[in-house]
């Protein structure tokens, strides 16, 4: 896992005016820590079970205690709900995520969730006395176009090394972890981040996102809203029509309602991007705050922040997200390196110059 | 009423690459009717109760049947809920739309309503000694910028008064009914029509699109995309960021899922003209099948057409409603002409020759 | 308006075992006041416009404030959306409710509706200034078997009257105010009332609950789940299955996702008493706390109640929700009296005895 | 697996009037076949790993074809979300079920879902080719009370064996397959069968029910809506509450929307076994039509059958789901068998005898 400490936009695939943090990335919000693992192996033609194997996790830490014990306030939303994300039912009823986030390949989400289990029931081994359960979050892009889907190389026990590659050190996206295998507008797509600070009569808050970028057709493209898709070389080769996870963070101490209402702007910016919500994507978005953790234990009724329904502020939040969401996208597809995978499939990195001309030029 | 055969888009505004119908309007789909009555008294200093009156009603007939009686197949969406559309319980819950759509001012909803039953009342009389009720679709914006909101002007008996303005023949958008008080991206808004047709394997299908558009703020004005707010002259007079209707119409025989579906696409189309879904905007979506209209009476058991969800047939109806609903918000603002209202705040047109200058020069 | 001390509630008809409040309704909320409007007019066969009239307005004002400027927070659950209820969309958005309650006939949505925010208007006139607009909260059940429902007797000006008659003292329920023409289970239905004391470490809290109480067939009917109803003599006259509103209230400090798993227990109750939450049933529920009024004006950031997830305490909670919407049902029958109206139709008030033999003879 | 042909229902606990099918078990259904597994290990006390094991697996195959090939139309709703079934977002968005339906041990949803996936996988091995995916349905209840919970006792592996265990006669229920370590009201509990015959105009259409009942307290316990619970010895040792998946399937043409009215009626006949939805507990809904099978391939447009919205057939449908949710829970409590587990914890058997005086003496 390469860690960095900036990097670069390329004039044009600025979104937005809202200035960012330090690291343009959800790693800007204090005590969200992420990590990385990749699993590369084999070439050629497809043998189910042999590989080529072009795929990983991605586990983003919400925060440095034990996420179990502190749960942090979470909502979720399905902008289009092809996709086999699990753990959405218990975060839209209690309102919390109770684990880290983990990312990966589809296929693999059954073995990830047993693996996210038994990570979060080491750190809390009283939960089989006690015969309480555990709400694993696990997201997923499907990286079949690239990857051995079926061949089952993702295992839970993987689950122990992505743990163990946290850090608060900004890491690198784009083909790294869960965005492997991952392919976005006919591109070599995958992990991305960006951030966003929203300054309010003096109060400053960060928001931060990380996306698994899966999604798009080529001749959609838009850059900041522009449409170059259509003046770049035609690929049609993925029909499935790919997905994205989007994970929104911040430290403006929202509630249930409010976060909700952060979600749901986060397919605006993908429609800056060109997405559609294509049918086949797995569209899902989901925002936790990293303030008012909630203590299982404590008294009945207790004091806690609350951000009143203030217009002007949540405009530029939700400008914030907007911008944030797509400026994530256009990072992961920036930082991703062209892959060959299964059946010799070659998908090429982004073509920046290519683009800026057209920007330019256009 | 002022009818026409056409309306020209500059270039730069056309979004995307699908065709448009005949009229660029929902009038394009066959059986749909429209029209509006606009109220328009008094200047100067709001007087509530006096003036000045800049406001209206829109009229959407779904069918040249009696709707009631055969009511169409019907979905809706909330992409924010800060206002006050009535009807959506019911055409949730039943899926199907059983009365004429109005759009007015916000403050006249329950004015609307009271007129839109007893209009539907009128073609079913039988409805009283059955004592079966009627589900009114009154939606609104708020045009309180240019309007004696308060003023009680709109009277439910306007509502007889816009149903005999009916025509299929293309009526003109912009500031007529409802959009006659609206402000959208510190320009003159209003009503605004377009249409995209969907052809696949020798199928043709048809969308169309109305919208009431009166929300945005001017700086994020986005033309297809692109950012050209950010070089207008700033206006921030209007506090209440605003809402839109989106009405959406096909004759694919789409049920409620299906429909549900499309509506959840529209927010795209509101993200490429620059909105962020303010707070204080109530961002409502319908869409509705002139298909397979279920009549009240009949067998238990019948036949209905039904859409196989392929792909890439529906990612084409996808790109048609994010298209057509950007291209009706266009539409609306090209159409308006500038406005003086109450306290002698005006309004301006679209600056359309100063935006061309930015998409080209830019 | 008729004021009481108290209700006796029959043997046999209490529902579970959680103490009830002082007034057993959901006036036990401190600050809580209910009023009434009563329309009843002719005889005879059904003339519309000219009667027979029987119907009529109950307000529930949830705080002592002005609502408007101190909205409390709120949420809603539809459990079967067959209806006209306005302003729920907004509350769901928001989270709060901003105006009183109303309850009235359907076909009078859009005059109450009016009235109610000529209501609000006039206590916050600087609205038009502003330009900001009401989201009035008005509920309605069908009462067309008995009422002249396309009549127009009730006119938005007897928003004005009904208001005059808030009381904070037990009001009388059954075939007062919204409830005059109601028919519950092929019986006189109408309002009611009921309350539930949560007491948990030595915390004391009130659940409060008001019913508009129009559905159910007299078969189905249960008294406190006991299957009474096959044993009663068939009315099978009412073909329209009616509806039910079921507004909660309590002094809980809960939030708005707190406040929905509220909502969604109320069915339960429904269910104890026969409903099956039949097809044309508008079954409607609303949940406020009368803690944490939200103020329009304030810091960003402030501090709030909340309360912590225990499931011991939110287990009581539901409990109390479920009695108490049962609870409610059997009050709005036994407080009704027989009517007669349109057509001369006849609706008996519940054989108390009849059932009670039925519930100890079995 | 104990195969059976009828399983008697003792006087009282028969809920309703609608007329049950011939083995009161969804397996009434065409096409349906159900299968379970059950894992019973060592005794004493709990050492996480080793035991004692009280776990399984119930397998429902939805129709005697290739799901996958030929899915079934289908919706859920969540009555009360603190659950992991794993699948529902998918089945929302396409509105079908295209795998079976597996019931678990909570903390072994990962391990199924990998098995189910395989499972699905073997039959349609194009789909590694393909690059597609597959949405493994994969609910659960919380065993820990018996069970050693995070001992991974159940493997992805055991799938194939309840595949193995599949048959259209009807098969035991109570402490068998997933039923093995369930608890409800106290009482050993688990999987439990019903269904209920809707007669209307001449044509007969069957709704049958599988629950995974594992909720409730017994001082909350109904038998058909009479609460006996009150007058059985306390016990209150499990203090998680639980949770029941509610299997319904009918063969009426009905399509999403009004699938999801049936599921939105399932609590109300939990409601009349006792539950009020308790805070911990999980209450997931899931119904599905074998008619109008959806073939992923063929026109575009094709013809499907369709249900008229007539209210006097849908309210006994409603009615039938209410009936046959309660029934399911009784057939549950009355096939379990007393079972000791972890920690030499005893769960007895419903004392039916007992119940049969109270609803007789009561």
């Amino acid at each position: 896992m390469i860690k960095l400490t900036s990097f670069l936009i390329p004039p044009g695939f600025r979104v937005g005016d809202l200035p960012s943090g330090e690291k343009s990335s959800i790693q800007d919000i204090e005590g969200i820590t992420v990590g990385h693992i990749q699993l590369i192996k084999g070439e050629g033609k497809l043998k189910v079970g042999q590989g080529p194997v072009r795929t990983g996790i991605t586990m983003i830490n919400p925060s440095s205690e034990n996420v179990f014990q502190n749960p942090l306030t979470c909502s979720a939303f399905i902008a289009n709900g092809y996709g086999k994300t699990a753990g959405l039912a218990q975060i839209k009823e209690l309102g919390v995520l109770e684990t880290p986030i983990f990312l990966t390949s589809t296929m693999a989400v059954g073995r990830v969730w047993e693996g996210a289990a038994r990570f979060v029931f080491q750190q809390n081994p009283h939960l089989a006395v006690e015969g309480q359960t555990i709400n694993p979050l696990v997201g997923e892009c499907n990286d079949g176009y690239l990857n051995d889907l079926y061949g089952g190389h993702i295992q839970s026990r993987h689950v122990m090394d992505v743990a163990r590659e946290l850090s608060s050190d900004l890491v690198k996206g784009g083909s790294e972890g869960a965005g492997t295998g991952m392919v976005a507008f006919g591109y070599k797509g995958g992990i991305g981040n960006s951030s966003r600070i929203i300054d309010y009569n003096g109060c400053r808050f960060t928001l931060g996102c990380l996306v698994l970028a899966n999604f798009g057709e080529r001749k959609s493209l838009r850059i900041n809203g522009i449409p170059v898709g259509k003046d770049l070389p035609t690929w049609e080769k993925n029909k499935n029509d790919g997905s994205i996870m989007v994970i929104l963070a911040t430290d403006i101490p929202l509630d249930n309602r409010q976060l909700q209402r952060i979600c749901q702007r986060a397919p605006l910016g993908l429609g800056l991007t060109g997405s559609v919500l294509g049918h086949g994507s797995g569209d899902f978005v989901l925002a936790f705050s990293t303030t008012n953790i909630r203590s299982r234990t404590g008294e009945l009724i207790y004091m806690s922040k609350k951000v009143r329904e203030k217009g002007e502020f949540l405009n530029k939040v939700f400008q914030g997200v907007v911008e944030a969401v797509a400026q994530a996208v256009y990072d992961a597809l920036l930082q991703a390196e062209t892959m060959t995978g299964r059946d010799n499939r070659r998908v090429e990195a982004l073509p920046v110059e290519k683009i800026m001309e057209i920007l330019q030029g256009g």
